[in-house]
């Protein structure tokens, strides 16, 4: 095969060294597929995908002929608003099991962190006090999960697992429910999950439906002293709205791990807030092998013109 | 129904006021059935049953017809090795789903907290500071449970629904094997469970051949820095040797829960030792409603002849 029938693509992202995370996997894979970085290409006119994370409008409008923005995540927000990228231009992302169950370790971490009273017991054992805590059945305590992808499908199960009730606000009804879950679809999906609730976890894409979601009405529709879990994306996040159902006990205390602006300036006052706790973006992360054979079946779908597996429908923005 | 056709039970503890947290719905449930405390019984010989949690030999020894000994908690080693209970006395014990559910949390919050770097995470949250760790697939986290009884089987699932990678030993290959798991069956089973592994989770029942199970052969066969989850009993540890594989480094820590004599003393060395994590036996604890459904339900199956469905074989010993 020779250079001309290469389908070549470019890594495209201000802050992390994608070749070094994924170079390696993507190169000895497939002699019909070339990634390269913006520097190394010399006719711009001859990428025909690109890998991207964050990327700014002015590198992917320098590539005429894009036919496909892969993001290494699991969000498309940063390539669906995105300026640069024509509207035919096809969007894919990664869709990595090991990332929902990183995520579905996340939330039960800091569900059972809450609901078991261990930061409590940490203190008891810390003055070497011996001072069980009363415990209820987990089945009592009432979740609500915002979102049914494969990362919401995975926080669901885990915490049904773990033997709590379990309300999914979804798009529609699953395939395959899970046992002794109730699905909330439809407009009043979302308000109807949280009522009443202990905990929300929040996990939906972005889009401009579902920015500053969380806000005052579905604080005050949740349980008094309830607890957000937030590991959507910090737009998610009407940050005053949070500040006045913490001020007034509606909610007892939220866990952050997204942020309008991240990393979350060192002088921020949530940082010392006891009723916060703050984590740097890490309820997940993608595992670079996998995202490099998903990069790869994609781009060979998209060589061989076949529907792409892990494409985002636009109008619906996931 | 006269008072002469009632069954007659027995609360037996010397440390829990088993009347109180029982009483009222076993007072109220079934007109045939009546539980006293012993200073309320006046003629020992009408006693058919016991409801009991750590009872004294002499305790159980005082009545001469008694037929049942019921626990109020999964385990039974203490009426089993009992020199007051005769041995044709039926032994039974409570099987509560949301006990299993609660110790299924418990794992999972010490296996994700080991796991996932949550006391580096907060070390560097209390100083403001936004950074990361590197994350790995939890599947690549081998994780042995030992036990797959109500309590091991519900631990597995979750841990599954995690993303770990789980193998159990157990009696024999259960008729509802878990998707992904390894069980490891036979004389051998807990060794081969364990080999390599990074987390080992005790949940065995306690019986003379379980005794000091947690022995320096086991955590010589796990992978080097691993950990050790005790939810079991504490005799099931052999503690020295547990300190001298924390000491070559073999283990990196453990979490006990249990221990040999509770409560731990306040100036027991282990609450000062920054490489276990302690807790105050409340990995779980049984619903105060479920078990008093179960004692009813296991005297009725008394009182009508049936097999009883939570009873307990001696030889086996759960």
């Amino acid at each position: 095969m020779s250079g001309s029938d290469q389908i070549l693509g470019v890594y495209l992202s201000p802050t992390l060294d994608l070749q070094s995370l994924y170079g390696a996997e993507l190169e000895r894979a497939d002699p019909d597929i070339a990634v390269l970085r913006p520097e190394q290409i010399d006719d711009p006119a001859r990428v025909r995908f690109a890998v991207c994370w964050l990327p700014e409008a002015k590198c992917l409008a320098a590539y005429p002929n894009l036919e496909l923005a892969m993001s290494i995540g699991a969000g498309v927000n940063d390539l669906l608003g995105n300026p640069g990228l024509a509207e035919g231009v096809a969007i894919a992302r990664v869709r990595d099991p090991h990332q929902a169950a990183l995520m579905a370790g996340y939330a039960a971490y800091e569900v059972l962190h809450v609901s078991r009273g261990f930061a409590e017991l940490a203190g008891s054992a810390a003055q070497a006090r011996w001072a069980p805590l009363p415990m209820h059945a987990p089945e009592a305590t009432t979740i609500a999960v915002l979102g049914n992808g494969t990362m919401g499908a995975a926080v669901t199960k885990a915490l049904r697992a773990l033997g709590f009730g379990l309300r999914v606000a979804c798009r529609s009804t699953p395939a395959d429910p899970i046992d002794g879950v109730t699905y909330c679809t439809g407009p009043e999906g979302i308000i109807e999950a949280v009522t009443g609730a202990r905990f929300v976890i929040n996990i939906l894409p972005l889009t401009p439906a579902t920015e500053n979601v969380l806000d005052a009405a579905l604080f005050a529709a949740m349980a008094r002293g309830g607890w957000l879990v937030q590991i959507g994306r910090g737009e998610h996040l009407n940050e005053a709205d949070l500040l006045s159902a913490l001020d007034s006990g509606q909610l007892a205390g939220a866990t952050l791990d997204v942020f309008r602006k991240e990393p979350l300036p060192a002088d921020h006052p949530w940082w010392r807030d006891g009723r916060l706790r703050i984590t740097p973006h890490i309820a997940s992360d993608s595992i670079p092998s996998v995202v490099a054979a998903q990069i790869l079946s994609t781009v060979r779908e998209l060589r061989d013109c076949i529907p792409l597996s892990l494409g985002v429908e636009r109008a619906r923005g996931y």
